[in-house]
């Protein structure tokens, strides 16, 4: 595409946080929209987006920013998901696009889904990418750059749309790849929320502790705690909605890795070192896999 | 002290992984040691820090390495401190300081203190630093540097000696910390093996996990579980042998945080919103305290 052509006339953001703003920051930059309408609920972080010169137009309401988008973007906590869909829906027109960045992709068809119209396609997306930092004036257009972006269109979602979803992000610099939300969600469970759910809880415990010894833990945090609490100072309301929209698979995988921890816990006690050291051997080969796979230097990037 | 008189006249490292060859380029680069003997089980390692020229003089024979030396760190897996403290015995000089660099200090102590002659001082160390490489060639000189250092001398050791293992590890950029040993062990359970047992613990789930779904775990690594593969890479043995000597502290923090996963696990199951946003919201105060203990800017020198 050209500057003359944009992929889309008119891109709609709802919510203008981290993703929202790094998304705004994107297209832009890559001529992705002939005019992008932003919107947010909060008049402050609306001032701070118009500040940042972020988008083309700036409002606090849903629908007028909706109306005669081509493309609505939902940014915003995935538990206002179900109120900004019913609030946008009379402004959508005939063949617009309505997608999202959440984290979870089961729930984000259930909340919106119900209020999108007949004609309007819901082909919702996350991108794998993000910093432990919230709001417009954290984002930057390079942060989806080499990393995963997952759709999870609905079956017999117009093929088109997905294409041009594909494209957007394609061209923001991210890989794309088209997967069931149930899956999605089956997987992102283990490689992001169980790890989030175990950082927030082990950095929970250490503020639980009595003050002599947490001051020290907070002195002495290398070697391994340090990662914990960079993972815990994430957005605590996403993480909240992401429990709770996805709390089947995380309930699972935290099951299948409460009986793992269990076990090591009882190898320790009795002092079964052969125990101990097969268990820890065995996990190389998939750190192995994580580097084969560049994931290790797409982190980089993100940090 | 200059080039002409050197702290120690002789040190002597029995073991030369990551942090033994690290120290041996340390002591050399500061001129720290007039002689630096170098002694390893294996002919291989040794071979290879020899190529490294890591040191003056080779030896697969401890007691061949500590004869004479004013300092000998022991720098192998805790698992064999029992029997190399029992080989350099009777080799040790009076006056000489027998160290070491393992992560649990009431088993070093345990381990190392009844072959320690009398007239030579017992100085047990921790340097905390490292990286998920193991092996001499993987040191090197400046893995200290803005580090802390935790020195658990018994009850009663020598102040001189206490003074030049001080000066020692500060000379080699370190930060020195005088701490009890058992307090010592209390703290690295919750900020270093805590951590450490749950990476081990949840990379091991993930390479349970059916065929398809683990593919994608490795795919998808970003966003929380790459750090845990990072973690759970550390050398199995050296942690095995810190999770058998450190038992006591490891099981009661794993206690606690074992009731906080479970308290939050029934918030989930319950759809507890509240409760999860509040937990998430009060771990950012740990968070800012190790921010401001410039504990970050410190690791990132060790990444």
């Amino acid at each position: 595409m050209t500057a003359d052509t944009p992929l889309f006339e008119r891109i709609a953001l709802i919510g203008i946080g981290l993703i929202g703003s790094s998304l705004a920051r994107a297209v832009r930059q890559h001529g992705l929209a002939g005019h992008i309408a932003i919107c947010t609920r909060s008049a402050e972080t609306l001032a701070a987006a118009e500040k940042l010169e972020l988008g083309d137009s700036y409002t606090q309401d849903a629908a007028v920013a909706a109306k005669d988008a081509d493309l609505v973007v939902i940014c915003v906590p995935m538990g206002a998901y179900g109120a900004v869909a019913e609030a946008i829906a009379p402004s959508l027109k005939a063949g617009a696009i309505v997608s999202d960045v959440g984290s979870t992709k089961k729930s984000a068809i259930d909340d919106l889904g119900p209020s999108i119209p007949d004609g309007v396609h819901l082909v919702p997306g996350h991108p794998i990418a993000g910093t432990e930092h919230s709001g417009p004036e954290h984002g930057f257009a390079s942060l989806f750059e080499n990393h995963w972006c997952i759709l999870t269109p609905p079956d017999g979602t117009n093929s088109d749309a997905i294409d041009k979803m594909t494209r957007l992000w394609e061209t923001c610099g991210s890989m794309v790849e088209i997967m069931d939300a149930a899956h999605h969600d089956q997987v992102l469970a283990i490689t992001s929320h169980l790890p989030h759910l175990i950082s927030y809880t082990i950095v929970g415990t250490a503020t639980d502790l009595e003050d002599h010894l947490k001051k020290e833990v907070v002195k002495f945090a290398a070697g391994g705690f340090r990662d914990f609490t960079r993972i815990a100072a994430s957005d605590p309301i996403m993480w909240r909605d992401i429990f709770l929209n996805n709390k089947d698979a995380v309930l699972d995988v935290l099951g299948r890795f409460t009986e793992d921890l269990t076990a090591l816990q009882r190898a320790i006690r009795r002092g079964e070192a052969d125990t101990l050291g097969d268990s820890f051997e065995r996990t190389r080969d998939i750190r192995k896999g994580v580097i084969e796979a560049k994931q290790d230097f797409m982190d980089k990037e993100e940090e």
